[in-house]
């Protein structure tokens, strides 16, 4: 079967992999050696509940042991959700990533897909995000768009018609809807104004709310965000979260869900294999969580190297940038842009297979300034 | 929820794990080398298809490379294949892995057990092992019962009233059939003379033969028992093998499933996660596979240390211990034996909570000569 995804570096001669937007800073100080550290404990099963790790991610979450679910990646707990809840209708966005779809088709049940639209930016709230507007201000010489402190309650004024769309694809018979925050291909967040509105109505009918996460510790602004503080407010909220790419280590797949639903979980849990997380993921994802400071490190080094790739795509690469505030940067070119690339030893993310997009969208990871440079280079050859 | 198999090392003070029945060589020489050499790529998604693995698992079997399937684990693909044929109903033997009924429930699916009767030392045929045979002459002094060469086909006479039953019960509503060969925890063996007539059976009512070897390998008669060379004659054949016991691994989650089936193993793949199997597994996996001669070592310290557990087993520690061609030992004992050595930190296998089981039932896996010393030390204190 095709393989659908960024990082296939296996089947492809590659320099540079721009195709999966893992922390170019790489693992946490420590990581490594806590690799070497678990070696001898690789004769024994991990601990099939994690408990160490659990209380590490709580603790730095602020959430309670027990609402922490540990996943061979948060994919896992992808296929895990779908199957556990027995999945007949989800809601979807699109284009998004496309294992939820793939989760959802596994477990027997069909996807509804709301289309975001290309004129709003593909988004479903409309961008007010503070970094955006700095840098379209740097970019572009406009003024910040003022960002008040409002309680972010329903406010349909913030929507897109997608956000409308989303709204109304939330009904009685929805067993499940993925939201992606920042969204993945696009790289544009989900407002709380829609996020609250959409938790609220799948309370509602009944409806798991499943937020994927996993990129959002890259934004300075990730409070703004996170609904990982509203799980008791919303007994049907799931959120994913990984350590896979903020914490630089796809190889070692670590993920986790967090909710208030112990019961929820427990259907997660039951319909996945009792050992999934391996003892060097537990012992390496205990390490990484120690190191305060290199969240801090990743969001500097990623604005920073966003503004020089934004500067450098704006001047005549990219047709179309949309606004992203995560660590990718999503863009229309020239059709063909991922083979010319190729040729030059770089892989880049070709959109076109994900639903609702076609040929000459794509996605690169912000990599760090020697990578960038060798990329812009590259590219400019042709 | 309550954890139901060996080796909770992680509530539970101990000093030996006899609960769990890994190689006790620990890896093949090269493996934690594999894993230090591993470590720049975890940086990397891994190989979703492990390409290298399979073709050294496929060199390495004797199979086709496209009919290897990798898992985390083989637990895991024991989900996905539940999961992938979306089982309504599948028939096991009592007692056996509990993680078969686990998987079946979890996908939405009703077991039918054959019960296994203890007055045949819960086998479904009898026990012909030249292995036990040896050791029955050994210890009870009586003369080995000659194997003849004869062709592995349908032999009625070699079934137990189990065997029977379990012929009976493949029927047309019938999905999946799970045998774990040699069974867990009873470590006796499946003959050809029954598994051949099963999946006859099975391919003729549509269901699929899943059949555990992940404890063959340490069988020195294993090419007597595997029904890896079958798989073409049967399309409807699946079988399970892992790293995690012969390469003594479990820290790591390595497994994979053979079938000649390809719509089989694309079913269970597209009901996991793309990317299950770890950068280090598959590293280790492929170094593990290089080293020709661990698996003869291991045969013989299992043959010789199974001669002197039972030995000793048999001088009064146990009541009664059944036939075991696996790399542990089935018994009846004392109940709370468990408890009693636990207090002197040893760890073993209470099987009261297999179903067809009830208190008594004991399982310990045959370790190396200082820890099974051990063992019988703490053992005769009470």
């Amino acid at each position: 079967m095709e393989f659908q995804h960024g990082g296939d570096i296996y089947r492809n001669a590659i320099e540079y992999d721009f195709s999966t937007n893992i922390n170019p800073l790489g693992m946490p100080k420590g990581c490594e050696e806590a690799v070497r550290k678990a070696i001898p404990h690789i004769g024994e099963y991990p601990d099939p509940q994690g408990e160490i790790l659990c209380q590490a991610i709580a603790h730095a979450e602020g959430v309670e042991t027990h609402q922490v679910l540990l996943g061979n990646g948060a994919a896992e707990l992808i296929y895990g959700l779908c199957h556990g809840v027995r999945t007949k209708k989800a809601v979807l966005i699109a284009p998004c990533f496309s294992e939820y779809e793939k989760a959802v088709t596994a477990a027997g049940g069909i996807c509804e897909f709301v289309a975001l639209d290309e004129k709003d930016g593909f988004r479903l709230t409309k961008n007010r995000n503070r970094l955006m507007d700095v840098e379209n201000r740097h970019a572009e010489g406009k003024d910040s768009v003022f960002v008040s402190a409002r309680t972010p309650a329903e406010d349909v004024s913030e929507w897109t018609e997608a956000g409308h769309a989303l709204l109304s694809a939330i009904k009685e018979d929805t067993d499940l809807v993925f939201l992606c925050n920042p969204n993945n291909p696009t790289g544009a967040t989900i407002a709380k104004e829609l996020l609250y509105p959409a938790a609220e109505k799948c309370e509602a009918v009944g409806a798991i709310l499943c937020v994927d996460e996993c990129f959002l510790p890259f934004l300075e602004d990730e409070s703004r965000y996170t609904m990982k503080q509203e799980l008791e407010r919303f007994p049907h909220l799931l959120v994913l979260r990984a350590f896979t790419k903020i914490y630089g280590m796809p190889g070692l797949r670590l993920g986790y869900a967090l909710s208030a639903n112990t019961d929820l979980l427990h259907q997660i849990k039951v319909s996945l294999p009792p050992w999934n997380t391996s003892v060097i993921a537990q012992a390496v994802g205990i390490e990484a969580l120690k190191d305060t400071e290199f969240i801090e490190q990743t969001r500097e080094l990623i604005r920073r190297e966003k503004e020089y790739l934004m500067r450098e795509l704006r001047s005549g690469l990219a047709e179309q940038i949309y606004a992203s505030e995560a660590n990718f940067l999503f863009f229309r070119s020239r059709p063909y842009l991922k083979e010319r690339l190729l040729e030059q030893k770089v892989l880049i993310r070709d959109c076109s297979n994900y639903r609702n997009l076609s040929q000459g969208y794509f996605r690169i990871a912000v990599r760090n300034r020697k990578e960038n440079e060798e990329l812009i280079r590259r590219w400019r050859k042709f």
